[in-house]
This record gives structure tokens, sequence and C-alpha cells, in this order.
């Protein structure tokens, strides 16, 4: 794990966001996942960040991912969408990753039906961001920008 | 989506259906999943509906011909066997389909274990059909003809 | 039980049914239950079956009305409706009735008040069908034409 | 539905409410159910109401009477006694009936067994009144005088 | 209320009691009701009581038996059967009858499934007899014998 | 406690309650609580009671004037608006007061989110009335008039 | 296992019961444990059958006794007292005893604490009687003389 | 409401906040909420924003404030500690203050105690924000200068 | 913090304590508020503590009575009443106070209703006291004593 | 009983108590059983009371022993253990006591893991003093000394 | 502790184990604890141990012999039975005891009734064999000689 | 399936398996998945068996190894990691395969957090090791080594 690696974001979205901006945008919005890579690439140019933007509906392959983030040592913004409440086995790949984790909820969960309060990745991730729409990966960039400055592992 | 399309059902089935005729018997029967698919194409031929048959053990692949249903605009049948209970992926695939959605079960999920009875795609079916063995696929695309006669997607 | 008698079905319906298509159409549809009563007379003649055809707001009745069926040896297409939840004797009449029986809802239960989810029926009945709407009542007497053609009660 | 049948009121007493000023008066007091009908037919007098007052021991009967007041497109006065907790075909009726319901009880119905404390009833009534004894069934008159002097259905 | 009513016995049974010895004679034996209140009417004989012994499905009718038991002072032996676990209706009937009570099970419901556990009934019976078979009955019209030569209505 | 105090009532009403008339009126209606006031004082007059009519959105206030009343000797009518599920400290002090004792809630909160079904208050009060708008405010101060009337504390 | 040894019943008292007539009267009566032995033997004699009773505070005591049973291939009587929602090594020495057994409850458990509705006993036993009082164990004695009449394992 | 005031953000701080950098510096840090409301007057020169900083251990405090912000038309970002999982009372004013509101937790509650997994106020915040720290205060307040910019109530 | 300010206490009652001896006397005893301040008052001079003595019915009043405790450096004796089951703030509070604290309960809250069992404040306190009555606030001083004593902050 | 034996306190500690001070001193401290027997009997001395210590591992061996002090009219002081969570059988025993009962835990049990929380032994303890370590002994047999001073069984 | 006692193993077996092999076939299969005993002094034999082999239905002795192996310094090999989900204080006992620690059960309790899925004594225990039969004895031996072989005592 | 594939062990491991001794060594220790190769290579030589080593993150990838497993008759040794509790899918594959089955797990997962406690996979195991370490494994084989030598599929 190079200094320099430490300063690159997987940005790793979970099953069906390749369809935000499309699907019930009552609930999502009309903001595509292209658009939100896009400002992500624009705020990281601005943060001094390399941003890597991925999507799989596998959980397999998010948990390749995340595992790729570790071997890395790069930070981890995830929005783990619809594996977020029945995935351990992603919250043990996030647990084993010992890197900065942010994750990001398009919707706020909490207003929504009961079996999608409940978070697995929450509890291995340093930050949670639910509601604030496709800006909310902005935010969560801002503060892995503050946690890879520590240039030190999450705890 | 044309006219055309909406006459196209793709059949979707889950894990470890392959060896439906084969496992347990005493539980799912000895119809295999191959004479499931036979008896379908010749009732889509008697309904004037075109069938596509598809099984997989893997999530990711459920939810992939999920979003292909939706961008061709077919009806959905769906047993989503060992997934049923586990994958809100799955459902938040079926939400965002808007298509007709038909869930089939082989048993009666009902008089099974309690673990095996609450539903995600429940959440998302137009109808649910459980315990009729492989006649309920039957059942379900007489089903989806008259929803995909309507022309519209399923509200 | 004669051979005979194994082709009439019983289709009993439950509390508030008789308002079926009146009240709260945007959730039970327009469809009247004589409308349903026509259909489904006519799809009898066309599979060779007798369809006696009742509604009670009673639940004595309905018990009453399951002993007959297994007095006489017919076949049970049941849509509980208010008592699907709440009867566990209406589950015993079915159990001691050792005949075939479909269950069938209207709506999709599952996707509707959480008291409304579990069926005490279920545990007795064959098959399960919810949310085809009037439509279910025909798909339940065709399967109870396939079990009945097993000329066995259901196990 | 006329606007004269609007001013009529179905008073609706439950199971064992015959019993009434006779049974456990500890709990439930003295005033028997005569003397309830008295008091209403003299505040009804006063209100320009006419009240049917009725009781019965039979949940098929107190669900055929909800649907009278559906066809006669009258007010509904209802103490549910013991189907309070346990009669979904009751509720049923009620959300049918589009009428303005207030559902009465004699105690304080969460003062007492917790079984008790939960209430399908109010789940389509308008407003509900418990602990208030007697008194009870008159201030529930006072109010459904309120929502029939709107001449609408409840919501 | 009468000395001589109070040697008087109400057997009270419940939905699908009528079947028994025909239905499922695995759970339930081979014994009939007939049998069961022909023994009945012998040990009461012995014992100076006289037995009424009914049954119904309906449940307004149980209760209704059980006011007139309250009328007359009689006691009350009864097997609610499918009503056990549902009717605080017939709950409230006994707690209102003031009378002796005893409650038989012809089966072990605690050794069955989980919603046959509780019994609402239990909560204003005086004894409570599970699975020894019709001879049940016979228990509890011993300890009714007792209870009555009490000659006070139970606490 | 003098007997001209029995005939004051003190109307305390909880949280956010100022509001009332201005926020959610699709949920609250359009009643400000000022109209409430002159209501509840002109049916004070005309049943001769006096009425002192408060508002706040701090629990110890409450508290403190609850035992103002306990004090005084007055009538307790309160709608504990967002205290009602949460302040066992007000159940107390209602607990503590031995004053005759009215619910009043503007909705019928059976029909809301789950977390507003409990209330700690109804454990202490005598009567409770739900779901009649800013009528139950009157319709709970004719109720306290009767209880005052029988010029004893509350049981 | 002798044909003579199947008309002996063990009657086993778990703790406390030693103080049967003195402790809590209100709630247990006042007849003693010595007075119950009394009548049972009495009735032992009617029966011709042989009863040896005992009580113990210690749990091991309970379990050695039952595999007494087991090994003398004698019925067992069994009021399990504050062992019977908590020992499930009771229950397997029940269940391994493959005799005919009673469990009797002086009080109707089912009226009292929540903690003591679940009767592990009732796991095994072939019949359950509550709430008879000392009678109780008269009622289990006869029963018991039933199922040894039978000569046959319970199952 | 002006244009103006629309610009404004209150930021209200709960019980304990003052404590901030010096309790618990293990899990809370030793930031100190001086430090915060530095750091946020600097963020907001650079948005154009005003921001007021509050905090109070007063629950109805919080509330009087809620509903000023309601009245003066400005965005809310609030960090509810304590208050958080047991205060429907600020729920319902937040409910009612019809503005943009952010929820700021400086831990991530999801890995605390269970207890304090339920926010109330996430029913009503249009974003939540927890575990960044310090930090989380300056994402929230850039989430609400979009919501501000909007120039529209929260939805 | 100074060591003399190591032996004084403040001693924080919680709402309606103030009507000890007054209120309730069959659940509370007569012994009233100055009677507990006059014995600790007695104690504490046979100890050589200082004890101020404080009570309030407003949540935010003692947490900042807490937080002076923290300031100071005083131990702490808390009688929480009506917010121990409710108040993560008073939780929150003490867990940052870093002091010697003892929780009183003047009732044994395990023998009352379900919702008085749970303490938050129990998960800070060092000790806890339910159920001695007045005499419970000696103990609790006296086991103050013993951890100032020891001159060093609660664990 | 006698007056002098109401002098007389039966100290009773359950299982894994004679290794206190030995195992896991981080949770239990380092006083052994000894020092806790040694500082009850001064300070028994200094009260004018008798105290006899007592420990076992065997439930059976302190249920006599409760039954013990039933009978000579003793005092119990107990720190129930490993029992205090699953033992009716004790619970029944102390019921049945009737003597002043206070029950000590060295550790704050409410800290601890969630099944030690509920103790059986608070349902019949007059007072419960946890977490104030071997020191929790004194208090306990101060408040006794109160309790025997008063001459009269708990109630 | 001697490096010598290090390598004996106390293998204690709870209630009813001593009817293994004969007791319920079905379940527990047919090899007897004297067959599983001689099967281990085999293995203990070829791996250098010392196997002491111990049966008991009473939890008081099983506590004593796990005392015993803490004086002793030896390894525990545990098969708790009936005692597994009851015993907490056998679980105090194992946690006090500071030495290796494997627990048996012949069958897989997972697949059993759902009160026996959880277990106290795998809070403490180190390793956990279930389902593998008398087998499950011989692998546990096996591990206890790893860890013995460590020489440390079981974290 | 013939006798030499029976001697055949498929070794299945879930997700993120492969970084066995590099994560949270305090957790998982710091022997590498490959080292477990080898010694069950080593172990398998010994004992006449073919182990065949694999590990995935996908759960499709578990699922047709398991089928495979099925189709040519070998043991399966299961580590199912993250998927063990959420898997209903891998269960269901397990049930169908008809073949012996051993459950490994490398830490005691009954001590970890409360959603790791319930095993779907141990519904299908013949049994189940958990807490060993990497020596479950060989634990394990030596168990499927018994279960092969019967040469019977698991019941």
């Amino acid at each position: 794990m190079t200094a320099a690696s430490n300063r690159t974001v997987l940005v790793l979205n979970g099953p069906n966001l390749n369809l935000l901006g499309k699907r019930e945008p009552h609930i999502y919005g009309s903001t595509t996942l292209t658009d939100v890579e896009q400002r992500l690439h624009a705020l990281a140019d601005e943060l001094g960040l390399t941003v890597e933007f991925r999507q799989s509906n596998w959980e397999g392959q998010i948990i390749d991912w995340i595992q790729e983030a570790r071997e890395r040592g790069t930070g981890i913004l995830i929005n783990p969408a619809g594996f977020t409440s029945t995935s351990i086995a992603i919250l043990d790949a996030l647990l084993a990753s010992e890197r900065p984790i942010v994750e990001v909820h398009v919707t706020n969960i909490h207003k929504r039906e009961e079996f999608r309060h409940m978070s697995y990745v929450s509890k291995a991730a340093d930050a949670v961001i639910a509601g604030a729409g496709p800006h909310g990966y902005e935010l969560g960039l801002r503060h892995l920008d503050t946690l890879l400055g520590n240039a030190q592992p999450s705890a």
C-alpha cells in the first residue's frame, strides 16, 4: 500500500443502481448513475483524489472489489442498495478491509419500509449518509478526503 | 417496448430448481424442470405467447434477467426458490421493472418451515401462486396472458 | 363418496364478498360476485365440473358447508376473506375434510396490512392463489380439476 | 341513500352486552343496556336523530347489520365488545360501509388485560370513545350528529 | 338459581367436534361424540347430576348457551375446540357466567402447533384438562361434581 | 379542595398543539387552538363549569400543572400530544393527582403510525376520546361534567 | 417391566409442595400434601393401583425418580411445581421414560403470572390437569388407571 | 417567510453536547462545540449562508426553537443527541416545521448500543449523516445549502 | 475538582417526588421528601459528608444538575423516578459525569408494571438500590461514602 | 416463631460464590466470601443481629435453607448468583417464606449481559441492592435490621 | 496446577446421559455411555492424556466438578445435555474455571426443537461440536489435546 | 455414485476465507487458508480420503459446487462463513445433495454478534464444529471419514 494509492477511492454501487434516474423516479429522482459518476470525478479533481466508479448486481463482485480495495489500500465509498440489510458477507469483507469506509444511500432509508432500516454495512462503515440524494455521494467523497488525509486505516 | 414484446414472458427459475424432480421428491414431486418448460411452451403456443425459460443458482443473474425484462417489456413469471425470503435486491429489481409479475412456488410454502413463509418477491408481484406443483407455472402463464392482454404495466 | 360427486366443487365465499365490485373498488376492482359465479359456471362446463357457489358472513355457516363438502366428497374452492387470519375453526374443518382444497384471494394479501399476511387456511390448503383478481377463482377451479382428476383426497 | 336516512343511526352492540349492568358490575357498572337505549332515544330526539338499537352475540349478525347501514346510508355507533380485538371480518364490513362510524367501549380498555388493547374496529372508526361508561354512547351519538351534519361519508 | 339447577351441567362442544372419531383419528382417536355423550350420562347418573349435551360450529350459539347456563345456574363443561385461542367473546361470556367452569381438550394442545397453546377460555375456567382423550370429559364432570357440591359460584 | 373548585377544569395541551390548524391540516384540520378554547368556554358556561386553558411544549410544565390540579382539586382534560407514548413522568403525575381525568386526541391515533398507539396517559385516564377532531374536547368536557357532578375523585 | 409393576404409580411432587396447605393459602388452599397422599392411597385402593408418594426440592432427585419409574415400568403422576417452566432436564427424563405420564397443577397456571404458562413437562405428558386443586391428583390417578389398563407405553 | 430568511440555518444541539470534546473523548473525540460553531460560521460565509448556533439540555427549548425555524422560514440542522430515540414531541415539531431538515450525529449510532439505533428524528429529516465526527456538521450545512437553493420547503 | 468537593453529594430527585408521602401511600408510604432530606443531612453529618438535596419535575433541570456535579466533582445520589425508563439524555449526562453514582428507588420497581423494570440510569450507575423505601437513600449515601473515600471517579 | 429468632438472618449465597475474590477479579473484585462473612458478623454484632452464613452450588439446598428460614422466622439475605434469572423454584420458596427478604448482587447486573437483567428473586424480595460490591451485603443487613425491627413479616 | 495435571481431562455428562443408547434410539443412537467412556480411554492412551469420566443428573454436582477442574487445572469436556439452555450457574462455573473447555452434543441440536438451540455453555466453551454422535466425544478430546498442548488457560 | 467417489470430500469455503490469517487476526488467528488446505491433504492421505479444496466469494458458485458434490457422490465439508445466516439457497442445495455434510466455523459463532448465531446450514448438516480454529477442519474431515465409511447418504 503506497501513499499514492491512499488518495484513490473505489466507489462501489450495488444492485439496480444502474437504473438510477430511470426506475421509480418519485422515490429515487431523475439523476442517472452516469451523472453521479461525472459529478464525483469533478469533485475528485478539485480535492486531488482519484475515483474509480463501478456497479454490479452481483454480491460476489462487490466482495471481490472490497478485497481489491484492501489490497490496493484505497478508500471505499459504497452504496450497497439491495444488499444493505441482507449481506453479512459484504459486512465481513468491509471489516476485513481495514480501509476508510463511507456508506451512502440516495434515499432516507429510515422513512421507507421497516425491512430497509437495519444496515449490516453500517456496522463496518466510518460514516453513513442517507437521504441526500445523488449529492450524498459528493458529501461522502468529501468525508473520505478527510479520512484519507489522516493517511491511516479506519479504526 | 413494442406490442410484440408484450406477448413474451421470461420464466425465471431460482436456485436448485434445475434439480426439480430429482431432489426430495416427497416434497417437490417427480416432474423435472424440462417437463415444466415443455408444458409451458405448449400452453404458450395455445395462448399466443412466447416463453423464454431460464434457471440460475446465481442471484446476480436473476437480477440481470429481470432488468432485461424491463428493457424488452416482457412479462415475468418467477419462481424465486431459495431467494424468496432473503433477496431485497431481487425485490428492488422487480419493483423497478414496471412489468406484469407472477410469482410461483411449486410447494405451499405456508405449510413448510417458518423461515419460508415471508416472501420479499410478493411485495412486488401482481399475483402469487403456491402449492399447485408444476401446474402452478401454467396457471401463472394464464394469468400473465390476462395481464399482458391489458397491454399495460402492472400498477 | 361416489366418483360423480368428485367432479363437484363447492365454492365458498367469506364475509363481505357479497359486496365485491361495490366496496372499495380501488382495492377489489369492479367485478361483482355474480360475475365471478357466472364465469366459474362457464369454465366448469368447459372442464366437466359442477360448481355450487355460496357466500356467507357467518363463520358457522362456512364451517357447516365445509363439513358438507366432506360428506359429499366434493372439492373446495374457498375465499375465506376476513376469516383468513382469525379462524382456527375453519382451519380445523378443512383439515377434517380430507378433500382437495384451493384457497383464493382477490387481492395480493402480502402487499396489504401486516395482519392480513398470515393465513390459517393456508395450513390446510393444497394450493393458494392471491392477487389474480376475480381471475384467481378460474385458476383455482382449473387446479381443482387437476386434483379431482387424481380422484384422491389431498394429503 | 336519501338525505333522510342520513339522520338515522344504527347502534350495534356486540356479544354479552345484553348482560350489561348484570355481569361483573365492579367492571361494567350497574346501568343496563335497556337504560342505555332509553337514554340514547332521549338524546336522539333532542338532536333530531333516529336511533335503531340492536344487540347480538353472533358476529355474522353484526356484519349483516353493518352492511344494512351501508345500504340504507345510516350512521354507525358500535360497541364491538368481545369482537373488538379478534374480528377482521367486522373491520372489513366497516371499511366497506363508507359511513360515519363511532366506536364506543364502556370501560377504558387500555387499563385492562393486554389482549384487549388492540382494536381492529379502530382502524375503520372515525372516532373512538373508551372508559366513559354508558355515557360514552351519548358522547358517541353527539359526535355522529356532527358527522352526519356534514352529510358526507367518512373518509 | 335453585339448588336443583345446581346439579345440572351444560356440556358445550365447539366446532367440528361433531366429527370426533371420524376426522383425523391419528390425532383425535376413534371415539365418537355420541359415545362421549353416553358415557357422560352414565357417569352423571352415578354422581346424581343431570347432563345436557350440545355441539355447535357457531360461536354465537356457544355464547348463547353459556348465557343460558348463567340464567339457569348450571355448571359448564366446555370443549371450545377451534374457538379456544381466538374467541374473547366466549371468554367474556364465561367471565360473566359466575358459574363453575371446567375446560376440556381431547388432545394435549401443548404438544401441538404453537397457535393452539394459548387458551382464552383458561382465563375463566376453574380447571383445565387436556390430553386425556374422551376420558377427559368424565374427569371434568367429576370435578364439576365437586365444585357444584360446594354450591358456590366460581371465584 | 372546595366544592367550588370541583367545578373547575384545567385543560392541558401538550407540545406543538399551539400550531393546531396551521400545521399539517390534512391530518389535524384547520381549527386553531384558540377556536378550541373559545368553544370550550362557551360549553363550560352552558354546563356551569370553569375552564382554564393552557398549552406548553415543556414536559416539566405539564407535570407542574397536573400537580396544581391536584392541589386545587380541579378536573383534568388533557391532550398529551407528543408526550402521549413517551412520558411516564406525566403518567405518574396523573396517578398522583387523584382527580377526574379525560384524555383527548384530535386524531384517531390508532389509525396512525404504530408508535402512536400506546398511551401511558390512558393508564391513568378515566376516559379516552380519539379521532373526534376539535369536537373531542367538547365531548371530554361533557364527560368531566358528569364526573365532577359525582363530586368524587376518580377511582 | 412386569404386568404387576404396571399397576404402580410414582407420584412425584416438586419444590415447595411440602408446604402445601401452609403457604399462601389464598392461592393454594388449605389441604396439605399429607392429605393429598391419603386421598390418593384411598383412591388407589379402590382402583387396584399402588401409589408411591414422594416430594423433593431437588431437581436431580426428581430426575432420578423418573428414571426409576422407567426402570420399574410404573406410571408417573407428576406435579413439577417450580420446575414446570424451567427444567428441560426433567422433560428429557420424561421423554426417555416411555411410561404413561399425567401432569397435575393445583392451581390453574394459565390464570397466573405469564412466566408460569409454558410447561416443558407438558411436551412429554399424556394428559395435563390444572386448577382442580388437590382433587386434580385424584383425577390424574383415574386417568393413569385408564392408561395403565391399556398396558402400553405412552406414544 | 422571505427569500433572505431562506438562507439562514438554525443549528440545534441537544443535551450534553455542550460537553463535546470534554466528555468520553474515546467516543466523541476532542473537538469542542465551540470549535464546531466556528467551523460552521466559516463554511457558512463561504456558502453565503447565515448560521445561528444553539444548544440546550431541555427538550421544550429544542421544540420552541424548531417552531421558531418554522415561523422564520430557516433551514434546520439538528443533532438531537439524547433525544434522538425518545422524543416524539421533537419529531412532531419537525414534521410541523415544513422546513428543510438535516440530522447529524457525531458518532455512527448504528455501531453503538441497540437503544441508540432508532431515530424518531429520521422520520422527519430530509437527510441523515452519522459517524463523520464534527465534520458531519459541515457536510450537513453543505446539503442544506443545496436544499435552500431550491427555495422550497422539504416534501 | 478539589478533595473537599469530593465529600459533597448532590441528591437529585426526579418528577413527582415532591409528592412523596402524600400521593398513593399504599405504594410509596407516608414518609415525605422533607423527612428524607432531614435523615440524609443527619447521616451525612455522621459520615462527614455534605449533602445538597434537590427535586425537579423538569428533565432539563436534572441534566443541568448532573453537569454541575461533573464540574464540581461531587458524588451523585439520584432517584430518577418517572425518567428512569425513558431518558437517554439523563443517561448520557451521567456517563459524561465521571463521578460516583448511586441510583435509588423507593419501591421495588421489579415488582411493579413491566414498563418500570428497565432503567437507563442503571447503565451508568455504580450501584442500584430498590425497594428499601426512604431508607434506600441512607443506604445509598453510605455506599457513596465508600466510593468517595476511594477518591477516584467511578469506572 | 419467637421474637428472638426475628433477630437472626440467614445469609444465603448461590453457586460459585465460594470462588468470590478468586474468579474473574476484573468483574467480581478481590474480596473473598470469607471476608464478606467476617464483615457481616462485625456489623451484626454492632446492630444486635445474629448472622448465619452459608453457600451452596445446589439449588435444592438453597430452597431447603429458605424453608428453614420460614420455619425459624429469620430474615433472609440472599445473593442468588447464577440462579437469579432461572429458578422459579427459589422464587416460590421465597414467596412461601413470609419473611423479610433482601436480594444482593455484587455486580450491577443491569450493566452485564442481557440474560442477567431479569431476576425472579426480585419478584419476592423486599429490597434489591446491586453493584455495591461486597459492601452490598452490609447495606442489605442494615436494611434487614430495619425490617426486622418492624417485627412483621414482609408483605 | 502442575504441568502433569494439564494432561488430565474431566469428561462431564449431564442429566439422562446415563440412559444413552437405551432411550429414544431413533434420536440418540444405540451406543451406550459406557461405550463412549471406553472409546475415550483408548483415544486418551493414544494421545497421552488421562480421562476421568463422570455423569450426574444433579446440576449442583456438575458445578462442583467444574470447580474441581479449576482447582486441579484439568481440561473440561462437557456434554451439558438438559442443562445446556437453562443453567447460568454452570455457565458461571465454566467462566470461572479458566480452563480449556470443549462442549459436545450427541445430536445436532440446531435441527431439534427451538428451545434447544441456544446454549449458555457455548458462551464459555472454546469449541462446540454437535451432531457427530458418540464420535463427537473423540473429536472433542482431540481438540482438548491441542488446547492443553498450548499449556495455557483458555481466553 | 461409485464407491470410489464416496471417499472424496469437497471442502467448500465461503466469502472472505481467502483472507484467513491475514484479516482481523485477533478474531480469526494467523493460520492461512493455504495452511489449512495443506493440513487437510496430509490428514486425508492418512485416512485414505481425497480432498478437493475450494473457496469463493460468490454464493452461486458455492451452490454449483454443492450440486457437483451431489452428482459425484462426494462428502461435503463446508465453512459457509458470511453466508451461514443468510442463504436459504445454500441450505436448499445441501438438503438436495443427499450427501454427508459437516459444517465448520473457525470461531465459536455463539460467542460473537447475535446475528451470527443462527445457521441455516446447520439445518442440513450432519455435524457442526465451531470454535476449534483451523483444527476444526481436521476434526470435520475425521467425522466425514466415519460417515463415508458407512457408505450411506446422510439422513
